[in-house]
């Protein structure tokens, strides 16, 4: 299964870190590529800093125009799955959602626009309390992968952690 | 079972709606209390809202010493499970953490200092790449509770969501 994530309605410098963060979920939880619009170049950075020293093949793309991105994605016969509050329940949707070959998640922060809501295939809510996108795109791409992801290798890397009880222990690869 | 989050090492202001989020998280994935070292009033006052419009009685509290609210917590026989990419396994972890009564949460920023993973039962990763502690806390607390906190009730507050395919549909409670 191919998972792309779409971030909307980045507000700049403020929503920053937050980006930073959905990005960097989006990558360790086994999506293979994220557009975001209207982002600082220090995201972009950071976030391609991170792979080259953890290795992968993660893309992030900065965009104009989401909708060209979501419409181009249905017109391909892909699937949307925006997350949203007001949406259904997450195990509900998980059923058909698992089925699907190519899935986009829409991910916005405070206001997403009506459009969202009508592009998707999926209004799918990780529960229906206020809380985060970042924690709902984590849980999202969770369940999706039946937790599988979390065990992923990331080949290339400079970088490797060997987990451990206590402390840090990283090893270098030459 | 009872989950509290104690979030250390918050630099001010960039590291504020990171904070927020983390806080939203706790709530709505069913902790029912946060300490944080060093926030903004904003941080507490946008969570306390929050609480107030969707119910439930999740707590706030803005500590000085993140330390002793650490020992204490071990004192009292509770657990402390520090989530850090440079854990063990999340899974392997779960099998002890699910059978304990009172468990503290410690999630940082970038750095966490050395004492934390001292002080820590178990230092846990979710996952061993680099990506966001929102994202840890959810899926651990996720895993914690089984999924079941998604559908939990938050009492006493002014608005709740009927969840929908399409839309946005919110209940004034009166």
């Amino acid at each position: 299964m191919r998972v792309h994530v779409l971030r909307i309605g980045h507000r700049l410098v403020r929503d920053d870190r937050v980006t930073t963060h959905a990005a960097l979920v989006a990558r360790a939880f086994g999506a293979e590529k994220i557009y975001m619009t209207g982002i600082d170049q220090s995201v972009a950075e950071t976030v391609s800093s991170v792979c080259k020293r953890w290795g992968g093949s993660f893309e992030v793309e900065t965009i104009e125009d989401w909708k060209s991105i979501a419409k181009q994605w249905k017109k391909d016969g892909g699937t949307i799955a925006h997350l949203t509050m007001y949406g259904v329940n997450i195990d509900k949707a998980m059923k058909t959602l698992r089925t699907r070959k190519n899935i986009l998640v829409i991910i916005g922060s405070e206001k997403v626009p009506r459009e969202a809501y009508e592009l998707a295939d999926h209004n799918v809510a990780v529960g229906n309390q206020p809380h985060s996108e970042i924690a709902a795109l984590a849980i999202f791409l969770d369940r999706i992968f039946r937790g599988k992801q979390l065990g992923s290798e990331f080949p290339g890397g400079r970088l490797k952690i060997v987990p451990s009880e206590k402390g840090k222990v990283v090893q270098e690869i030459k």
